[in-house]
Formats: C-alpha cells, sequence, structure tokens
C-alpha cells in the first residue's frame, strides 16, 4: 500500500490521511525520487492535457490559425468555465470556421462557483463552452482543420470532425500517438477508460508520465516537432496562466507567480503532473483515494518547494499551498493541511538549496 | 493501514480506492462486525447530532415550545440549505422567541445546488438558516430556554444564549454529558477539534460511536430520559426524513424508503453512523481520507443492505447506493463504485437473510 503523503489535522489529531505516490524523474529516465508505487498504470486524466495538445503545434494548426497564447494556454487547460474561459474557447472555434455544437465535451456548470451564481443571475444555463475540458476541445477542432488537409468550408470540417472523442478518429489517434511518443508507454496493452469529456483515457504509470514531463520540460528525447510544440505550449501557458484554470487555481496561482520555472497541471481523481524545466526535472503524482483539492495539491507544492530555487517570499507563497490553514464557516482555524514526514523527508534529501 | 473498503473503477481498472474502518454493535457491546481500527478515537463530526439532540427532548423543551417532527428532524440534520429547510430552522426560532442573529453556526450558501442558483436568481445571498447546521443549532437555542428556566423576554434568552458554541457554555456542557453518556466514552480524555460550525468535536472510538446508536436504536443501555428522547427523534426522523438531509441525499432517501428500520446519519470527513432498531445493532464508519459522497455512503449503503431484511425492492434500490454507476458530462457509463471484495465477505458472513 502506497504510504500516507498528506495530513489533515483538526485540533490536536490527525482527522483524515491520503496515501499516494509520486515520481520525480529527470530526461534520460533517472529517478531522482519515488515514493509508493510508480509502475503502476494510473490513468492521468487531465494531467496530460499539454501532451495532448502537441500535434496541435506541431500540425502546424496552431501557426496557420494563428492561435494566441491565451488560446494555446486553454488548450491545455481544465478551466473554471469564467467568462474569459468561455470567450476564448469561442474565438478557437472562431478560427477554425467551426460551431459550438460540434464540441462533444457535454456540457457543465462552471467549476467557479461565483460564476454559476452570476450565470443563474442572468438566467443562463451552460453550454459546452463552459465545460473545464472546452478548450482541448476546440483545439482538437483546430487540429482537424490540418489533418484534414485544410479542406474549405464548414460543411466539411463538420463531418471531418464528427466522432473524434472516439479512439479511432484521425484527431484522436494523433493524439494518442503524441502520448505514446511522449510517455514511451504502448497504449496498447494499457487499462482502458472513458474520460469525463468522452475521450478515451489510457493508463501509464507515473515513471513515464515524469518522463515525460520531463522531456516536455526540456525537450530532450523528444522528436523535433513535438520539443518545438512542447516549447512553444510552455511559453503560451507561462504568459497566460489564467487560462489554465481561473480564479482561485492552484495551476493558475502558481504559474502566474513562478513563471517559466514551473508548468504544472492537475488531472482529475487526484492527479497531478509538473515539468520543472530549470532543473530538468519532471514529477507525477496520484493520491490513491483520488481527492485533489487538498491532497494532490499540497504534495505538488511541496514538491515544487523543494525541487524549485525559489526566493524566500516565494517559498512563503508556496507555502499557502503546502501548508493549508483549514477555516470553518465563521473564519475560526480549526486544522491544516501538511505533508507528511516521509514525504518531507524524502523531498528534503533532493532540495535546490 | 485500514482496509480498502471502496474502489472506483473507470474503464478495465481501478482508478482509486478509500480505506476506512466499521463496527457493528448492540447494545450490550458486543462486536457484531469490525474491519480496520475501530479503537482510534475519530471526530464523528455531524454523526452524531442525533445524540447531541438528547438534551432538546430531555429537557422538556421540545415538549414545551410543541417542536414538530419536521423541527426535531431538522435538529438532528446536515441540511442541504432548502427553502424548506430554511422555513423550519426559522419555526423553531420563532417558537424560542429567538432571532436568527442568536444562531453562531456562521453563513453559507446551501448544499443544493439548485437552490444556489434559485438564491443567485433572486439576488438573496446566504444567510445562517442556509447553513447546514441550522437545525442543530435553533435546537441548541430552544435547550437554552429549558436550561435558563423559561425565563421571559427576548433579552434574557439572548444574554443567556450568547457563546453557546463554546465548551464550557451550559448549552454545550449538557451536549457532551449526552454525547459522555450515550457513548461511555470520557471526552475530558478525548482528542478535541473545533467543528464546521464552531462547537467542539471530540475524538471517539467507532466501537464506542456504534454502541451509542445501538443503544439510540433501542434505548438498551441509556438512561430513561435518553431513551424517551432517542424514540422520539427516530420517530420524528422516520416521519419528516426530507428535514435530515434533502434532495438528493442518501439519508433523506434511504430513511423515507426504509421507515423506522434504519436512523443513519452522515459526517464530514467520511463518518457515517446508523442505527438499526430491528436487529438491535449500531454502525459507526469512518473512511481515512475523509470522503463522504462515494466512500461512506457506499460502506452505509452496503451495510444496510445485509444487515436489514429488506424486500427485493428494497435491496435493488439500496443497490443504488452501494454499486453506484459513474457517468460523465455526456451521460455516457464511465465506470462504478463498488464495496471492496473484504468488506463484502465481512457483511455476507453478518447478513440478516
Amino acid at each position: 500500500m502506497n504510504p500516507v503523503l498528506v495530513e489533515a489535522w483538526r485540533g490536536d489529531a490527525i482527522e483524515s490521511e491520503h496515501t499516494g505516490s509520486i515520481a520525480v524523474l529527470d530526461a534520460g529516465g533517472a529517478v531522482l525520487l519515488a515514493l509508493g508505487d510508480i509502475d503502476r498504470p494510473v490513468f492521468p486524466r487531465s494531467a496530460v492535457k499539454a501532451l495532448q495538445a502537441l500535434p496541435l503545434v506541431e500540425s502546424g494548426a496552431a501557426e496557420r490559425l494563428a492561435l494566441s497564447d491565451e488560446e494555446l494556454a486553454l488548450a491545455c487547460a481544465s478551466h473554471n468555465g469564467e467568462p474569459l474561459h468561455v470567450r476564448t474557447a469561442l474565438s478557437m472555434l472562431a478560427k477554425a470556421g467551426a460551431d459550438v455544437d460540434m464540441l462533444e465535451c457535454g456540457a457543465h456548470w462552471p467549476y467557479h462557483e461565483p460564476s454559476v451564481r452570476a450565470m443563474a443571475a442572468r438566467g443562463e444555463t451552460p453550454t459546452p463552452l463552459n465545460n473545464n475540458c472546452s478548450g482541448k476541445h476546440a483545439g482538437f477542432v483546430c487540429l482537424a482543420c490540418a489533418l484534414m488537409g485544410w479542406n474549405d468550408g464548414g460543411v466539411d470540417l463538420r463531418r471531418y470532425v464528427k466522432g473524434y472523442v472516439k479512439p479511432d478518429h484521425p484527431v484522436m489517434r494523433e493524439v494518442s500517438e503524441a502520448l505514446h511518443a511522449s510517455t514511451g508507454f504502448d497504449l496498447s496493452r494499457a487499462p482502458r477508460g472513458t474520460d469525463g469529456c468522452s475521450i478515451p483515457t489510457y493508463g501509464i504509470p507515473l515513471r513515464q508520465l515524469a518522463l515525460a514531463f520531463a522531456r516536455f520540460g526540456t525537450g530532450v528525447g523528444l522528436r523535433e516537432g513535438h520539443a518545438r510544440a512542447a516549447r512553444r505550449l510552455r511559453e503560451a501557458v507561462a504568459k497566460a496562466p489564467f487560462m489554465v484554470g481561473g480564479s482561485d487555481r492552484m495551476d493558475s496561482a502558481v504559474m502566474q507567480r513562478l513563471g517559466e520555472r514551473v508548468f504544472c497541471k492537475v488531472g482529475a481523481e487526484g492527479m497531478y503532473c509538473a515539468a520543472l524545466p530549470q532543473r530538468g526535472l519532471g514529477v507525477a503524482i496520484k493520491i490513491s483515494d483520488g481527492n485533489n483539492a487538498r491532497a494532490a495539491e499540497v504534495v505538488m507544492a511541496a514538491a515544487i518547494e523543494s525541487l524549485v530555487t525559489l526566493s524566500a517570499e516565494e517559498a512563503e507563497f508556496m507555502d499557502g499551498f503546502s501548508a493549508v490553514r483549514l477555516k470553518n464557516w465563521n473564519g475560526i482555524e480549526v486544522g491544516a493541511l501538511r505533508a507528511s514526514a516521509p514525504l518531507r523527508r524524502a523531498l528534503a534529501a533532493r532540495s535546490s538549496s
């Protein structure tokens, strides 16, 4: 069984705890840190959206459609569905000559509660543009334009993209190939599931996911087209980090603060991956029970704090994510989230400082 | 480490899993079933609201204020903050001659998302009445009326109840005494924390919690006043189960369907307690990682299914909670929540059938 990585304290006792595993590798495949089982395949979910966006750039679609930093960042996002995210997804579709009803991700209310209430106050209901994956899907539609050879006319595109979420559609074959190429893991023998937005998700070990993100952050070990695409996506996200998450989201806040030193991306069910280009490292985390907000985030924040060279102010900023004070409805401090002793010891031994 | 109790499947693999512990005892203290550590103190949180409501009835306050079934059920509730819950809490306060601003639970948006959106559409913001604990707190104010000897006049009550959430206030001393008397656990040596609604929460082992609910369901082992109060509360909840949770809440749905055969109550951080009066049993569950919606609920549903005599239709109804089909944003079935093999084996060995 995996070790405890995060403790949730209340008063003078540990109330709950989260087990999990973490792998930190360099682009050559050397393991800098491993806690828990890093060789069992896990579904990476949305933590690999940046890898799934590699074909969007490599294919030339991003350049030909003149996708902006904001739009490329949104293609890597699990966004809050805030108005700016919605407008940006719509702009991507417009550049591709596509309509909202071509998106096959489904609709859900925004993750961002104030946006939900604002929509309700305006009498609105959610569309696929509010779906946290709408940027990724808009990117798939843009990729389709390239794969179909830039045929003119909306009718052809509509026919071509239909069913793009299916594993055997040319779009999804290209996306899965990028995942295979970057992780080096044979997806044909991987466990397979369907993701929240209906595309396939493949079980991949943390070892291969951390390797892929070390490659994503350095270009080392990627083919030329993917290396260039990775650099372009990292630059875009560093310039428009709000697009990747949104208000009150750790991904956006951390990348806003730390710039190109960190590319990090959360995924459902306790997944978190990051590239730390400065140190040439990739990080992959899975919380066994699937908890994101308070477990995967604490582990990733603790990892960034140890592995990235930070100023005192930046370290204090990261403390807000790695040692969280829990308050109740009256604002009274009632507990805390903390990285466990085994995790802190393992990270301290690999510290950048 | 505690055993896996719930598996979350996606496609052909286990994506996440939840460890935890469960105790099933009779009112004499005999252990019918124990998985995991049942002797480590855990914070029961809202799972013991019914025990905390015993003084409201024993003191005579419920009778003198003519509290209805709905109001008594709300005193045991972690409700959704739906309009009916809000009105009922307000009615309790009115009977006590109290005002909303005497509630010390804090305010939060309703748990029930459609109610949040409806409030936002009306331009409303949440009050303490929307707090899931408002019925419990309104019950504390009613109890205060009795403890202060039914002095007349709102001014005296306001002065008397102020600070009722503090451990040393007469109201909270009475509430803690009921918890001590029903569980038999010495709270003076228990871990202590502050709950979401600001009252103290004490660490109590699952063994003692299951014992308390076996007593709550049978009266056996409770003092006369508590036994009568327990019966009154169980009757009230069986008649008004919507009050305990609300729309789309397992507690309400199960008690609506199974009536007085089950009294069950969820608590924060993966807690779940139940009395099964028909079989004279008490059940107490803690999910190690604190997950309620998909872990504690699955374990409790599996326990009820095994331990309570059910018709085929009722068993099928409970299957909806113990073997949950997971769907994505497009309504496609992508996975399932299942009780683990060790849990199913342990329950099958103690089955009622």
